[in-house]
């Protein structure tokens, strides 16, 4: 007979989603099982899937597990519901109504994490349950219990990540190749890298999700997905993945977050950058994701690994489970959300960042000049001017120092009235290089 | 008035150590008091720092805190008793007197760790108390926490680390300049990367201490330091980073923890490896540490960043000091030590690995032949022979397919016999090569 108090030697784990993730969870859950019920404290039994249609056969889940009940599966007081339909409705509501009913809450929700995350919290706090989210950013790679634990003895100054598998594919590839983005984007679509319609990934939503929860995590504000300054990597053309190989860089699109405005503010932007090659960020190819740390103490930071797939996803889910699950036996929770730092979210304009600037000139005498002066009345100093071509093809080729985005953007407006410019070829933004 | 239910809010720290690390997270348990309350949930009170001398003036620690009573310090009841002095005594007697005293233990101590590691989980789980030690490997990289909790519903199955920053150093610049190990070593010695005596770092031992934590917690099998097949890399010679560096391979010290014997048992060791140039540790260089961990679900995945000096040690100490606050407050405890898997630690010979083998040959018909029976009678199976050189230079260079260590033991044994071979000039176990 079991004393009253004697631990539980059981959790009910209900899980809300039965594609690639949620049966790759399913599996791991049956087949770990007793490594998990080892490293938890407590066997974790699997009461119900959630799906839109209970009558189709999910491969490795147990037919009388499938409901398409999700309402009655999310409120069902399990310990643990896990939520990994993605979306906001209805993963936001059914979060809401587990939490309700005292279930702690696992989920890879980055879209729903970034628009509400403040809600999902608040009720977190509110019911005392844990929100756990590893597997929302960058998949299986470890990196919001790093920030949100191991650093928070430090101070975070800036997030850079490439953490869009889909969109390293194609630009890794137009590096690789030569490519123009269109053949690569129809080859990542054939071999299942992107989607029929790419646009989540290709114009940068998905990572701007997942911008904004690294930077709240880093900088204990919250931000929005709308708050971060977003642009994807449809207008990179071959030819500014060349320039950029010639200079010894490549085209990477960043999630970056850092704090500005002496330390009163961030700001939280995801756009194509060149970074040099010499960059650990640059070594990083194909499909996989990793975000480099800068801190005050710890120096700086790399995280690679997996970004997305059933798997590499499901184990960070898994790792979740396994962490609520030791706190649900002992009666505790994680840390919650941190907020207290309420830095103000500044817009794209307050950046600061380098430049490249191509730009197709006259060739004819004091061309030069006119262009150096765009940029010193704009107060953007000039670290180098290449002169590429001549006559027709003439070329200018500028990289700027450290410089505010509000004072480059009007450089560059000023250099589309010039008439010696015939046509701004690229501006792009350059990341990294003091970093080795 | 305080209701008697209210949280504390101030938690008390004593500081065991006044050197480089001790001297940092007494810095920054000033500097940055505001944050560290707003993140643990309470102040952090230094009551004391002991040292050895507490007379001799320590930078940013006030007079008054310094003691030399380090046993009444450990004992004073402290919330949080935090020990960065190093070595296995008195470090060992001071951690456990404060966990008697119900305090929860912070140490970056590996050596301790590695050799003893067993007393003190016994002592924190038998006081209910926590023991962390983050800064004990790999420095300011969060890695025991992602191994312990992220990766805690995952299957890992190796290890692969640059875990000493001293010997990245020296083997970098061995790379770099083509320059001889005993140059390099002087360099270092003379920039403060080395310490007079450099037994420790270039002979291995602090990377066996390392190996030994990071395979304990990967595999949840307790691991000492003495299970640790160890070579320094006193014997690389820049001839051997040349031959590396013509087949496309960098040497690197690595520490390998990995399943072997059908998952029965796990090898960890610590070696000089060829690593190819293409594979992500191979760009950590110079004094950065990195860890790459190959586990089932998620794939490979790799953690970078400052594996020494004392603010990056400071900021693995002080994210410790936060999560341990947190479980204070809460009444809680973070995970405690998990050996469940008890496999057995299994000799060197067990080690399955590929090798480069160089030869100093006759040059002779029939030479090949009986270098390829060699291999052959041991079951090594050759991936591919290089002939270099003639007459008096006649080289044969062998690269094997993945072989037990013990079968490539008994090879080298042969081939030192046969009159054929006038010398074994390299052999080098290489590594890495499937991952990418």
């Amino acid at each position: 007979m079991t004393t009253p108090d004697a631990p539980p030697r059981e959790l009910t784990v209900a899980l809300l989603g039965g594609g690639t993730v949620g049966s790759q969870v399913a599996r791991l859950l049956r087949e770990s099982a007793d490594d998990l019920a080892a490293r938890a404290g407590a066997a974790l039994r699997l009461t119900g899937v959630g799906v839109r249609d209970a009558a189709k056969p999910r491969e490795g889940i147990a037919p009388e597990l499938l409901t398409d009940d999700l309402e009655g599966l999310a409120s069902s007081g399990a310990d643990i519901v896990v939520e990994v339909m993605g979306g906001i409705e209805p993963a936001r509501s059914l979060i809401l109504a587990a939490m309700a009913a005292g279930s702690s809450v696992v989920t890879a929700n980055k879209a729903l994490l970034a628009e509400d995350g403040g809600t999902l919290h608040a009720a977190a706090e509110k019911h005392g349950v844990d929100l756990y989210y590893e597997a929302s950013v960058a998949g299986a790679i470890p990196l919001l219990r790093p920030l949100r634990e191991s650093l928070a003895g430090d101070k975070v100054r800036r997030v850079l990540g490439i953490v869009n598998g889909t969109t390293n594919f194609i630009l890794t590839k137009m590096d690789e190749d030569g490519a123009d983005y269109a053949d690569v984007l129809a080859e990542a679509q054939a071999l299942g890298y992107a989607e029929a319609d790419p646009t989540a990934d290709v114009e940068g939503y998905d990572a701007a999700a997942k911008a904004a929860i690294l930077a709240g995590l880093a900088f204990h504000t919250r931000v929005r997905g709308d708050d971060v300054h977003r642009e994807g990597i449809t207008s990179v053309s071959a030819q500014d993945v060349a320039a950029a190989r010639d200079m010894g860089f490549v085209i990477k699109l960043l999630a970056v977050a850092e704090l500005v405005d002496d330390e009163k503010g961030v700001v939280v932007r995801v756009h194509p950058a060149m970074v040099p090659r010499t960059h650990p960020l640059a070594g990083v190819r194909g499909a996989f994701n990793a975000v480099f740390v800068e801190a005050e103490s710890a120096g700086d930071m790399m995280f690679y690994g997996r970004g997305a797939g059933g798997a590499p996803t499901a184990s960070a889910v898994l790792g979740d489970i396994v962490a609520v699950a030791r706190h649900r036996l002992a009666g505790s929770r994680g840390p919650g959300e941190s907020t207290y730092a309420h830095l103000d979210v500044l817009p794209i304009g307050d950046a600061t960042t380098r430049y490249y600037v191509n730009l197709d000139v006259a060739d004819r005498p004091g061309v030069l000049a006119a262009v150096a002066q765009a940029f010193a009345d704009n107060g953007v100093s000039i670290q180098n001017v290449r002169q590429d071509g001549h006559g027709d093809d003439a070329r200018l080729v500028v990289r700027t120092h450290t410089a505010a985005d509000s004072a480059l953007a009007a450089t560059i407006e000023r250099l589309r009235s010039n008439d010696a410019v015939r046509n701004v070829v690229g501006v792009m933004r350059v990341e990294g290089e003091d970093e080795r």
